[in-house]
């Protein structure tokens, strides 16, 4: 049994949450090759929509994640990853999770906190 | 400021996370006309992808979603709902998440737990 990457044209989107404090560190998509070298390597592999390739999470920056559970949801078109951060960042900003700014008043408000500079990460 | 609904086709991913504890309860779209109600009325309002229509959740189950956070992640793509979720239950087969199933050893097996029968609720 797997995701149903046929049902959105190949791609299942991943839920990645921090494996101890449940914090939502990002939203990637999977194909099935994708899939399987997530499950076979145990670090996180995702498929770039921009470069249209398979994207080993942390490959530039060594920032990977590293597996601890997978799940997948009622309609079996959708994972969530519980992950160990390396790097303590997952967004390529620097921030701890890519949902660094919150709605409020109508606008949105950086809430995130920077872990590193993405300058001195991606030479 | 709002999410970037041209990029995939009109439709955002949004991810449903319980706001006290952290569990992420399911992944659903939002085309623009979802996201104004859901800011506008403050319960989440999806886009039903095989029903092609607005979905205000719970509208059947009495289980609506009362939003307390609304987070934008780097690109503006993706939603994250922190979300208080009436009737402990935002699966449509009666678990607490629809990521209800883990892997394990190759297969899938079902951690979640049942908050209701569905055929009681859905009548």
């Amino acid at each position: 049994m797997e995701p149903d990457f046929e049902k959105a044209g190949g791609l299942v989107p991943a839920v990645v949450q921090d494996h101890e404090t449940g914090e939502v560190l990002m939203l990637a998509y999977m194909n099935r090759a994708a899939w399987l070298k997530t499950i076979e390597t145990g670090k996180a592999v995702y498929w770039s929509r921009s470069r249209r390739s398979l994207w080993l999470k942390g490959e530039t920056s060594g920032h990977v994640q590293l597996v601890r559970e997978v799940l997948l949801d009622c309609d079996a078109d959708t994972v969530l990853l519980k992950v160990t951060q390396i790097g303590d960042a997952a967004c390529h900003t620097g921030y701890r999770s890519c949902f660094y700014r919150k709605l409020a008043g109508g606008d949105f408000e950086v809430i995130g906190e920077r872990m590193f500079d993405p300058q001195e990460v991606y030479k």
